[in-house]
């Protein structure tokens, strides 16, 4: 089952699995127009930063059915209306515009082809984004899962897997591998409030996979460790300061805390296009503020006094003293110093 | 507004706060038999050890009604099936049994007596239950408060407040007291998964009271410590063993280990009765396992696969060493020892 599919040839379409339905229903949306694409993305039908990244390059070629007739200044001025439209359904998502303009670099340098050749160009780029983002899940499992050992309990938080990316995903990658290679682990998941990720999506995939797993509350994995179910933690990130300082879903700090407590090793698996070099330490990432309701209208019903005041930080920082090592697509980095991330990360 | 309100003189009735309609609406039950009062407990209308207790005491004078007129025997006979009848409400309330124990031995004790007078007594004999559970709330608040600094930000867990006993609670009494001095204290609220008595019952007990607080998901609770933003932790606890070790609801051992890993004092606030000194250490306490519908349907709705595997324990228990203090109504035990706790339970 896959999340993000291109069926049938240059004339095909995208086909994306509804992550609103989940977990109680699994449904595909076929994308035929950049409209259906553009709506799938904005009603976080498909979400994960690299998952949209690789739709939108998908969407883009639905869009160029009518033009390869034309010459190719029309296909042309088609081609880039669709890319700005495309780029608009998630103003914040960094690796849609990146996958947009990605394809634009591509038409431009290609400008001698034809309209139906170009066509078939860009949707070879597209597979290649959807294989390289796949490439980097895999590798990323096959790192990490040399970490975890033989029968191991192994925590993580919110969702990192096939939903969240073209591939295996990141975190989630590192425990399919190791439970592919045989490893009998058992995952404990949080369920991740306030949007529960972790109860609607990766508890999931876990049973989508067969990986034997457990769904917790956040508030239990404390108790979880302390009965000696825990032998490693691995997570995603969002962003990484240069000196692996990590930014990555609320809740994650809390779990390496707790991990260090009981001295459990604490991992982040995550491609090296989540560093950012520019950053010497995670002080200077901005936490995003969200909604008062995620907390007071948990699950669309209201649990809490509407005039309570909440607080609801969407990230949080886990110092790079608590990671026992990130896990990227090109090795895991031990440990987890400025020096040795500069060695792997700079280009 | 009182959770826990006698209405009127011997012929009168039992007013609860029917808390099954927080956070949304404030609406009051009007017990004029002891088959309302049943059905109070019964729904969780009225929950907590000690207002459970209460409202039995007062439920049992609502039945006495249709006996005053009729001889001794007659009235003992009606006494002793609504006591019997009010016992079966809630099958595992210690306190429940606690107070309708105490209500017989007096009706035994006061034989003498003729059906009208011994209502009157009876009557006398609930208002003490209820005085010495607010005497028990004042005394905890007052001994915990000293602990509290100015302009402190508190941190509690679930809710311990006037909606679980009579008076202002165990550790929320502390909160209380703390404001009522003008400490200028904050506090935030976890929301307490699964059940949410920190989003549905403190955040609401909070705005009652006009203490300013701030309603949070349990796992925020580390980013907020690491923010600076939190002087103390006080929770209450279910049963605390000869060491200090302490059960209490799931998640309070997290507080726990992560107030240590900030250099925070946690405490625990709970009532002499709450210590069972038959038990050596924590780990004597058995840990009761809830549903797994409280996590996969959290919010009334489906959340999460229903073939997912859950771990759901109701309680968790933290080792006394992370414990700063037990705050009881005969003073504050410092440090957590089996010694020193000897010294102020044990009679």
């Amino acid at each position: 089952m896959k999340t993000i599919e291109w069926i049938g040839d240059v004339d095909g379409h995208l086909r994306l699995l509804d992550q609103t339905k989940l977990p109680t229903e699994t449904t595909f949306l076929d994308c035929e127009t950049p409209e259906d694409v553009y709506g799938a993305i904005k009603r976080l039908s498909v979400r994960g930063a690299p998952a949209i990244g690789v739709s939108a390059a998908y969407g883009i070629i639905v869009g160029l059915r009518d033009v390869i007739q034309t010459d190719r200044a029309t296909f042309d001025q088609q081609f880039n209306k669709v890319c700005t439209y495309l780029a608009d359904s998630r103003p914040t998502a960094v690796n849609l515009f990146w996958a947009i303009d990605r394809m634009q670099k591509l038409a431009q340098a290609e400008s001698q082809l034809d309209p139906a050749a170009m066509r078939k160009r860009l949707l070879e780029e597209a597979r290649t984004i959807d294989d390289e983002d796949r490439e980097m899940c895999d590798a990323i499992g096959r790192f990490g899962a040399e970490l975890i050992p033989q029968g191991a309990g192994v925590l993580t938080h919110c969702n990192t897997g096939a939903l969240a990316t073209a591939g295996m995903g990141t975190a989630f990658s590192v425990l399919y591998s190791a439970h592919k290679q045989g490893k009998n682990i058992h995952v404990y998941a949080d369920e991740t409030r306030p949007l529960l990720q972790g109860a609607r999506l990766t508890a999931w995939e876990l049973l989508q996979h067969g990986i034997p797993g457990t769904l917790i509350c956040d508030s239990m994995a404390a108790w979880v460790m302390k009965e000696g179910k825990i032998q490693a933690v691995v997570t995603g990130a969002d962003r990484i300061a240069a000196n692996g300082d990590s930014a990555n879903k609320i809740g994650t700090y809390s779990a390496a805390v707790l991990a260090k407590a009981h001295n459990i090793p604490f991992y982040i698996a995550a491609p090296s296009s989540t560093f950012d070099l520019s950053l010497a330490t995670g002080e200077e990432i901005p936490i995003e503020q969200r909604d008062s309701a995620e907390i007071t209208h948990g699950y669309g019903k209201q649990t809490a006094p509407l005039e309570i005041d909440t607080y609801n930080p969407a990230f949080d920082v886990t110092p790079a003293e608590y990671i026992a090592g990130l896990i990227t697509e090109r090795g895991v980095i031990q440990p987890v110093t400025t020096e040795e991330i500069a060695k792997v990360i700079a280009d």
